[in-house]
């Protein structure tokens, strides 16, 4: 397409208010990779306490625990995900994979006007 | 769903940058509603210094004139849309539209196991 226009998508669930979206389910994976909310936060150049006011408001508003967190012990302060916080954050990503690639499709046809233009 | 728990989306259009959104096209729905940008920046309690850039902006990576401005004249310091800013405004609409209704339906489906949860 001309000027290599494209479409992007931010995919966002909402109850009353915002509850998930890109940066809480990137917060999980980091979780998920990192095995802390705190290295997660720090992967993501994000204060610790913004990291925990999104995943709070996300559990609240989902009423779902997302993270397990394990104080004391060999792994003290570490976190990881729930069962539910990985179905969660599974079924996110394909629909966000599915949504992307139909809106990419439906994209070239709505604007074929546009690569036609002189 | 539990919750009310739904979707939402944003779509936007992008070159090398973000150039198309859902500020810039309610810029000029609002622009072909007062028939001045200054008005409809107004109406959306924006500074039309802002305004202008976002369009600005667009024009320049879509490479396409979005409005035209009457400068004198009875109806000085008027702006329209242009045709081809009506065509991507309609098109983008719709695209927006066709994806949001695919996206609900996906969600339905994609998010059932959270309806079922305890």
């Amino acid at each position: 397409m001309k000027n290599n226009l494209h479409v992007g998508l931010t995919v966002r669930l909402f109850t009353d208010q915002k509850c998930f979206g890109p940066g809480v389910a990137e917060l999980l994976r980091q979780v998920d990779e990192t095995g802390s909310l705190r290295a997660a936060a720090a992967s993501m150049e994000m204060a610790y306490s913004k990291a925990w006011r999104i995943v709070k408001t996300a559990e609240d508003c989902l009423e779902l625990r997302l993270l397990d967190t394990a104080t004391g012990g060999k792994r003290g302060g570490g976190a990881s995900l729930t069962p539910e916080a990985r179905r969660l954050l599974e079924a996110y990503d394909a629909l966000c994979r599915d949504v992307k690639a139909y809106a990419a499709e439906r994209f070239t046809a709505a604007f074929a006007f546009y690569d036609a233009l002189p």
